[in-house]
């Protein structure tokens, strides 16, 4: 059997694939380790007070018949439950005097379905006049998944970050603001044009926060071309709120907002969120329809009295962002006592689940660093995946690319411990093999 | 905003969003009217001994707190729930001897985003051979929500059925065997080769069920040609198990049979399931990956133990096959009552949720006919949208594509009644002033 161009693309050798493999397979042990570290996929950690009012909640739908049967029986429609839009609106209006409504609103069989939706409603050919609709990405490294998701070639065009190195073996990346505006440094072509703006905030897999002034850059360069900032908020406020530094949720009808369910504990339930203009949304639903006929309701229909309560926003505050706060603190000090006299660096930890480790001048790449450590129990990412749309440089070349892994910390404590310290003793050999 | 031409497409006027929106939306209802009558979209019925089970699967889920846990707070892999899959691999080995392990088995987020997998997998480009891959639909009518989901252009052929006209205002369609293994009949061009065959059986939206022979003759077909035939098996056995004549499930490693849990009554749960080849699986779990990271684990973590005692398909052959069963005969009772006199004909009712009328003669096409019912508050389908990839030629016109109605009676059975009742009222009238 033959698959098509687009079957072969799709079905062979993706990072998101690789991802989702290493999520659910451990690696063989080598003789002498009795335990994998999986410190590589992004499960979400099981933090028992929110767990249990999850299992709760489900418990309350499957004692009341009626909500049962308009949750499971009935096709929601291809926009989502409308008791769960209605409650985001609330929520979402009171927190950050958005003003949504219902019609700003549409539920996703998770974001990474959400991100198929959007970046191929914007991204891809115009024949009509000759143009291909590309993706910005205005500041690698971004999220592994986008990568591979593209229905036409070559979508995505990306931008190198500003690099400051900082105190205590820290870094932080920063937004060019230089030819921004232009994007005359992304390799773009004749026929090619900006369709579209995505960061993700905090950043998948760096932990960093795009500052306020950073997005009000990125919004002032979507209004001057009238094409959609794409903000992927799936580990930001007010849920799951895994973010240590202010941040606000911009006002401009060019946003276009994700959320989900799964960082506050249930990426099972496959739910993302989309909040944009009404126009997008009504493209989407009928999208929707056509992929998927509707999203699933179990988990919006679950939820949503947590929404509307405003339970779901407090268990965050009170459970989620103090436990994922205490897990990062504990893996920057160890972080520092295992590689404090190498040339490694941690990014600063703003949000999100991961730690962005940066091994300066390693003597071997991050995928053959990856391979080693997987070979050896351990399960991270290598940093080369995060990338997308960003061209080799012959000229500039940017070794840097090949040089970062990312470390979740979300999983079992004893196992990031031991993870980080095998990722030690390898660098430490590395290094010092090539001294 | 400006959308691509794959954006444009998929985010306009389609006949999937046009039945997913009658189905979530009621219409307006004239003077006199009093309640709509839904007859048009695939919802299933809420029998209540079926939903009652459910709903105690998902306390018994919400009570478990390690069950819990491993299906909502975790990705499933690509694959899926691999409890559930093994237990389908034990039902369907038992049920059949197809001798199914569990890499012949995926779940994807319901049928409909397996057919978006599946026809684009095989159906689409293959620029280095200069070929088009074609989807084949052996016999129209065919299901809605195939025609839309191609992501390349002009992606499905069909061929036209025979018509067996039966006492009674029966009527019955048959498989074209005369020129089947050439397709030399469906228009297709120098560089078009057929990659994948599909049918839905029972067939949606006409009730019929393709026999053994049937179905033999199109697996001698895709075996001559290394395809895929692809068995749209949503209302088939052994769940939902509505089919009232005898079908075997073929054992062939080119078929690709496709289930849902949708039509047992859980249509919001988005569960569809996929049993083929191991390396077609291998494919689709990348293409999952991609797409939706992981199917939602819901719905299958809530129904594996049903399928694993058996008790799925027990609920469905004592509740879901008798209900529809009954719903049937009363509602065919009501046609030959209602329209007697009219040339009117309904299909052979073997299976599925729907009457499926042909109005021979109609003075106006079923879509305008759609339109004057919804505008009296009856929803159903008009039959033009079944027809996807069977060409106009006008050297041989068909008027029944435009002659057509599909109408559910899986709903509240007064609408069913009134909704009929309407119908023929409207048809008398159009007769009547065309005579």
């Amino acid at each position: 059997m033959r698959f098509s161009d687009f079957g072969s693309r799709f079905s062979s050798g993706t990072g998101t694939g690789s991802l989702m493999r290493d999520l659910s397979r451990l690696p063989s042990l080598p003789a002498g380790r009795t335990a994998a570290c999986r410190l590589g996929g992004g499960n979400p950690a099981l933090i028992p007070a929110v767990m249990d009012r999850f299992r709760t909640a489900l418990a309350e739908l499957a004692a009341d018949t009626a909500r049962f049967e308009a949750t499971l029986g009935r096709y929601d429609a291809p926009q989502g439950d409308p008791v769960f839009i209605e409650a985001l609106c609330e929520r979402i209006g009171k927190r950050d005097g958005l003003s949504i409504r219902p019609e700003n609103v549409l539920l996703t069989n998770g974001s990474q379905n959400a991100f198929v939706q959007l970046f191929n409603l914007f991204g891809g050919s115009v024949c009509a006049e000759g143009l291909r609709h590309r993706v910005l990405l205005p500041m690698a490294p971004e999220y592994i998944g986008y990568g591979d998701l593209a229905v036409g070639d070559d979508l995505f065009v990306s931008r190198r970050p500003t690099v400051d190195v900082l105190p205590g073996s820290r870094f932080k990346y920063g937004l060019e603001l230089s030819g921004l505006g232009t994007c005359d440094d992304v390799g773009l072509e004749e026929h090619d044009r900006i369709a579209a703006l995505c960061v993700s905030r905090p950043t998948n897999p760096t932990g960093n926060v795009l500052t306020d002034a950073e997005i009000d850059a990125l919004v002032a360069l979507a209004e001057s071309r009238d094409i959609p900032l794409i903000i992927d908020n799936a580990y930001g406020a007010p849920f799951p709120n895994i973010i240590h530094v202010p941040a606000t949720l911009p006002r401009s009808p060019q946003v276009i907002l994700s959320m989900s369910l799964s960082k506050v504990g249930l990426p099972g339930a496959r739910t993302g969120i989309l909040v944009a203009d009404a126009e997008v949304i009504r493209a989407l639903a009928e999208m929707n329809a056509v992929m998927n006929l509707a999203p699933g309701s179990i988990a919006p229909g679950m939820t949503a009295p947590l929404l509307a309560s405003g339970e779901l926003e407090a268990l965050c505050e009170q459970h989620v962002l103090p436990w994922y706060r205490a897990r990062a603190d504990r893996a920057l000090q160890l972080f520092d006592e295992l590689f404090g006299t190498l040339p490694v660096r941690a990014h600063v930890h703003e949000g999100a689940i991961f730690l962005w480790l940066w091994f300066e001048n390693l003597p071997i790449s991050s995928a053959e660093f990856y391979q080693q450590l997987h070979d050896d129990g351990v399960v991270v990412l290598s940093g080369h995946h995060f990338f997308p749309g960003l061209e080799d440089d012959p000229a500039q070349p940017w070794q840097h690319r090949h040089e970062c892994l990312r470390v979740s910390f979300a999983g079992e404590e004893a196992e990031v411990i031991r993870g980080l310290e095998i990722i030690a003793s390898h660098a430490h050999q590395l290094y010092d093999g090539a001294a």
